[in-house]
């Protein structure tokens, strides 16, 4: 089964649109492990979520220790749960092959976030895993992402622009011939969202910045969802991890997990006709 | 001192603008290990290179035993040769401090490559690291850069744009506040590589696309030189690596990378007045 359909069977099993972000910092975290803290997190969630969302810088700056945390993790992990590795990764040709074998065999991924800067050939050694999912940055959610996503763009000779974001968007709607691609989206953006989502009605997107960045939840949802609302996914992390900081960390995030499920849910029904 | 010092003094001390890119592949690789392969093309050609720099993906591909070799290759590295983190990192300014302190604090690199799409929230954090110097991708070396580098940009209501690599230059300009950001700029694109000279003359500029990818050199080299001859360097990495696959595997190395130095430095003499 490829990907989209994983993650809609996920989501349609677990009635949720949740993708937890695992993003671990030990300066938030009560004091365990990386991978113990993980583990608790996944046992407590893992029947409300349609997805995990480990993002790699988080294990990379804790070394060699850090990365094989992240590997266990991905083991936690049940199997009809997707795992998106948020990389963010975008290199030549010959160096993205590299890196889409390290994220999809090496580290096991269901699905990587990718940067479009470096254009198709950085991007298609991803989407040649026809099984696998590949999210492209589209219109990411901080404010640096008004530098140069928004710009007008046009081709030499051919008018008025289009913002820069909304050509990725088409690039990646040209380059989708295995059906695997999808779209990073914030909610920081709604107007933007909202055109990322007539640009491409069927492709999964990929909501961060509801929780911490204070993106407008019921706005992303009524200008984000799809029609069968089976392909949008709203990211949480620090919301959901540090619900707590003491010994109850692990049922707290399941609290504040099965909340914005149910909220999701709940918006869901009066967005959807 | 700085990074961009350390890169002028042992550009001067090895009379070498030649920056080896390790990027161990074990399929063009002679039989040894990544960290032995490593360590002997060190060995052999530490006077004759201002920088080394690992690809992250060729070590990620391998898993913990890959990035395991990093650390011990970043180890190997005589320390009056920087070492750049070819990583091409980008994300929002949490998450990317925790990038900027895998490169340069778990890792070790005095520099690294960002990609700038998410604007500048997510390059500051690296910028802040005052002695460490920052490579943000600006015209990349390969086919996909035309996807969106060279649309012409502009912001909204203000008339004829620019092509995005040039506003990307101008913005690292405005970012460069600590005196630490260089840009990547491909061989492969000798046009756009002048106008980024132009746009930035004392910027430190890393140029791929010399070797496999059949860049001009000559080209590249009087179109990309700053005026002292000590900002430009020039990264190649199969040409030397693989230039044997026998036992004389280092020495080969060596001589090629003896030859590509001797080469820059002739045509240096005829690109300065």
């Amino acid at each position: 089964m490829n990907f989209v359909s994983r993650l809609e069977k996920a989501i349609t099993e677990r009635k949720s649109l949740v993708c937890l972000g695992l993003d671990p910092d030990p300066a938030l975290m009560p004091k365990v492990s990386i991978a113990e803290f993980n583990k608790a997190i996944i046992e407590a969630t893992s029947d409300l979520v349609c997805a995990y969302k480990p993002n790699l810088a988080f294990y990379e700056s804790l070394g060699i220790d850090g990365l094989v945390a992240l590997q266990k993790t991905v083991e936690y992990i049940p199997r009809d749960v997707p795992v998106i590795g948020d990389a963010k990764r975008g290199d030549i040709g010959n160096t993205a092959k590299q890196y889409a074998k390290a994220m999809f065999e090496t580290f096991g991924f269901d699905a990587v976030t990718v940067n479009p800067y470096l254009g198709h050939d950085s991007v298609e050694p991803f989407l040649s895993y026809r099984e696998k999912g590949v999210f492209v940055l589209c219109r990411t959610s901080n404010p640096g992402a008004e530098d140069f996503q928004s710009l007008l763009c046009s081709l030499p000779g051919k008018g008025e622009g289009k913002p820069l974001f909304a050509i990725v968007a088409a690039k990646a709607k040209e380059w989708n011939l295995n059906g695997n691609v999808g779209l990073v989206a914030g909610a920081t953006y709604p107007e933007e969202l909202k055109q990322i989502r007539a640009l491409c009605p069927d492709m999964p997107l990929l909501i961060p910045g509801i929780g911490a960045q204070e993106g407008d939840l019921a706005l992303a949802l009524r200008y984000g969802i799809d029609a069968k609302g089976k392909r949008t996914i709203f990211a949480s992390s620090r919301q959901i991890l540090y619900a707590s900081k003491g010994k109850d960390f692990a049922q707290a995030a399941r609290q504040a997990a099965d909340k914005l499920r149910t909220t999701i849910n709940s918006l869901l029904k009066t967005a959807q006709p």
